[in-house]
């Protein structure tokens, strides 16, 4: 049984920042050699997400909004007592989830019509990383 | 190492329905051979949810209120500049989550007493597909 | 291929209670012989979640007023008028999420540096499981 790990890094110019990785995520299942199993795609920074949903810029921006109502920048959380600022994305990290698992099959992602990948960044401006491994036949 | 897939076909009367799905994942695994593993059970389109929860229809309803009250119908989503009215369904079924794995211990979906899985469709009246995935030995 | 399974154990003195579990896990995954592969962490009753955050007194406070804001205990929720009191512990752990997975390389946890494991109890003070399930190779 193959297990294939590779990682996607990124470093995002503005703090909030939402970006499609299927073709990325696709690429590593091609180069893994896996035709039928499970690829898993987990952020491994906690003030970031991965999530599956639609490539549309006006839905793009509504999470962003909706986060940002459901999660405030700028209050007065605990977590700052420590000297960082940024608890509100360890919140809006929490909503979108920081994981998914596509089922690779017949060597491709099995990806519904409109199901996109996408990493969404909530504190970057500096390097972080995303783990994706696959795993199967 | 076996890895069998199959899919699971929704298209409800109404746009919004929760649907319990246990036995119909327990019946997919249970034709797979798969004796020790895991079952991803994962929603192919993206405004529907795929959840474990409690099979107790008060509580449903207590899901489904909150849903609104967090991500309310009839706003002004950039999404529908694009034609679409459905963007509080991208946003329910973000906080429900999408997809969820099922251990397999002996040849059975190793679950808690209260854990039943469901289906949640926020935008139906339309053919939906979920993958199962089973991966084990 | 081995498939190694276990669980972890709860009995929360308060109702609430947030405990850190990733010592626990990484334990399972050593005496599980998998060198490469995914660990899935996944609660088994329906009103706690398992996430992955950060290890700060603070935020997990930030994480409990936020979640009493966004899922209030003491509402007059259907739920309860089977007898049951805990419709929020429901919410609050859909939320948070009820599982994760973690992989496996080189024999370790695959994780970021301040990736931490948790779980999160909302209806503790008796015995609950966390059903832990190794696989790879």
């Amino acid at each position: 049984m193959p297990v294939f790990t590779d990682y996607l890094w990124f470093n995002t110019k503005k703090r909030q920042e939402f970006i499609r990785i299927t073709d990325d995520v696709a690429e590593i299942v091609r180069k893994s050699g896996v035709h039928e199993g499970m690829v898993l795609v987990s952020a491994m920074h906690i003030t970031a997400a991965v999530y599956v949903n639609d490539w549309e810029d006006g839905l793009i921006s509504d999470f962003q909004e909706w986060l940002e109502k459901l999660a405030p920048a700028g209050l007065p959380y605990r977590h700052h007592q420590t000297g960082e600022d940024n608890a509100d994305a360890h919140l809006k990290r929490t909503l979108m989830g920081h994981q998914v698992i596509v089922p690779v099959t017949k060597g491709t992602l099995d990806l519904g019509p409109w199901e996109q990948l996408f990493y969404a960044e909530f504190d970057g401006q500096r390097r972080k990383r995303v783990v994706v491994k696959v795993m199967g036949m």
